[in-house]
């Protein structure tokens, strides 16, 4: 078995796991760090480790347009080119491709659309992209799925989903690394009919576990919640599920409520280098002049390297003077907040506390920042 | 004795030396990285320390216009603030001020200019360097000088070289930290006589360390070196020597050779941002497609971290893709060759082997880069 539930909450759907991947094993609920690029911006492995990330992703549709899944298979696959011996995630694109509506074309065949660095005319088809990532090295490889606006008419919602359950099957043929996990993406928009079909037919299929894409798009988050409650029961408990692209603490905490073991976004790496950065009491944004002579670490419960060493003055000072350093002292904090969280959750569940973790949550992010 | 000369080649007047300070030793010859605005672009404390760096550079114009000396006193001192506990210079600002040829206004009492962030009307006198030094806490503060163009008629020479005397002599009386050492900054253009006049006029004052200023400003190496050759031997043995904004790898290997003890330049640093690495063999810029495969370190004979970990493709990868962590892991290197450059001839001065030393530096260079 590749992925082992360990502890289940005696209140609501969180679980305990671990799942083993070619580079090792990963303790569950996780967050992944995104490193689109083959790097996670403005840190190094040795600092993500420190963070505490176990595993981190890359992106299919990136690479192969730079520097290529070719060079870099040819220079001993991502984890060596990187420095990155943990396991690796790739996306298959499906997203990316979705962004660049403008000059994109979706068939049964695939996706032509132009690359956003030099304007070439390029294609990702199911067999390619399990190609490219086989070439990558990537110990979760994902499957190419189409994915659908918000808000989208059901014809749309029937036609993309229909498709990714067809490229999904294409990708599963194509697979020739066993070592190498492969997730089937679940669309079917928000229409609850069409997310029971493409829940269906990908576990039909069998896969090695189960994302649920198409979400984190712009809806609320109480419509979010409710696909993921109609979703997950649909989906094997001997299977992790992942929530792609998603999301703030907050999501993360009511998601791993209702039963999701993975997670990505940008968010924590992103609004770091906007100067957004995540506390155990809410957000701060360090720019704001109140922050200005404080000598306080940005979050005095947290032990990241930057709140070890640094006063919010300073934080302050990088992020207006626009020094180099500031992108990445935030996004240490950012990602430590992130994925200490997660590792909260697990303990949490390791001692069947989850809803009260959950209300504890809830309660420090009441109170505002004491300055 | 703040200065100890430890040992002295037999050929030529390269020496080896310990300057105490009040953060503790400083070997001498020494490469002094810049770090503005209290940070070395892109990199930490920790990681200058593993590149070797024993004292860093402030600037005096840069912090007391963001986040200002004031707010920096407050907070406990510059080595507090940014987390760097060896020592640290700090430029005056005199050569800021220059460099703001059209916004500036010299006068007896001091520079008139308009910040270069909000266009603020502000003024730098002797006596308010001194003050902004000792609020910053900075183990070698500098006298306010007052550059001189080149080239220059020797009328502006001597009113500048003049000026610059007059303005040391009541940094001298301004000064009330005597823990923090006080360098004086000769000027004197590309005139021999206004040189030696200048230099008398400092070593008459009596400061902890005499800096060589108005070099590096565009005038061919020989004739730097000419100047060097020719103030050197004014400067009493018992003090420490620095030639201000030096320099190349080659620059320092002569100024070395002619008695300099103390460098400082932004040459490592900016290079690294704009992809332009120092290697044993020369130069490199990691941009040139015959890098987008090469799976060798940048320097095969460099162990920094960057060349312990990754492969010149994945550097140029970075670059390309303008991905954060180019910044620093050139930053890394070339800060690593510049300072590595430093111990080796420390190394060579005392087995009194400098010019052999100097031989080889100048041979590896003539071989190309075997690819």
């Amino acid at each position: 078995m590749r992925f082992q539930e360990r502890n289940r909450s005696s209140q609501g759907l969180s679980r305990r796991g671990v799942l083993h991947t070619h580079h090792g094993p990963i303790e569950t609920p996780v967050f992944m760090p995104v490193g689109t690029q083959a790097s996670v911006k403005s840190v190094t492995p040795e600092e993500l480790l420190e963070c505490g990330a176990q595993i981190i992703l890359g992106n299919t549709y990136h690479l192969f347009l730079r520097p290529g899944h070719e060079l870099i298979g040819r220079l001993g696959g991502l984890h060596r080119f990187m420095h990155w011996d943990r396991p690796i995630l790739t996306d298959s694109g499906g997203f990316q491709i979705y962004s660049l509506a403008a000059t994109r074309k979706i068939d049964e065949e695939g996706a032509t659309f132009r690359s956003h660095i030099d304007g070439a005319l390029k294609k990702l088809t199911p067999e390619n992209v399990i190609d490219i990532q086989q070439t990558l090295g990537s110990d979760i490889m994902m499957c190419l799925d189409s994915c659908i606006p918000y808000p989208a008419t059901e014809e749309e919602v029937k036609y993309h989903t229909e498709l990714t359950s067809r490229w999904a099957k294409r990708c599963l043929e194509r697979r020739t690394r066993e070592e190498l996990l492969l997730f089937g993406i679940i669309q079917g928009g928000m229409f609850p009919a069409w997310r029971e079909k493409s829940a269906k037919d990908l576990v039909n299929m069998g896969f090695d576990g189960y994302a649920i894409g198409g979400l984190s798009v712009g809806e609320p988050q109480k419509l979010m919640l409710e696909i993921i409650e109609l979703v997950r029961p649909l989906l094997p408990d001997e299977k992790p599920v992942y929530l792609m692209g998603v999301g703030t603490p907050e999501d993360m905490v009511e998601a791993v409520d209702r039963g999701v073991d993975m997670f990505d976004c940008v968010l924590p790496t992103r609004n770091a280098r906007n100067g957004m950065l995540f506390t155990s009491f809410g957000r701060i944004v360090i720019k704001n002049s109140r922050f200005a002579s404080d000598e306080k670490p940005l979050d005095p419960l947290c032990t990241c390297y930057t709140c070890r060493n640094y006063s919010r003055a300073y934080l302050r000072h990088l992020f207006m003077a626009r020094e180099l350093l500031a992108y990445r002292l935030n996004t240490i904090h950012n990602l430590s907040f992130f994925l200490g969280l997660m590792q909260e959750m697990r303990k949490a569940i390791e001692e069947d506390r989850f809803k009260e973790f959950k209300r504890e949550f809830y309660r420090k992010r009441e109170k505002t920042c004491s300055n």
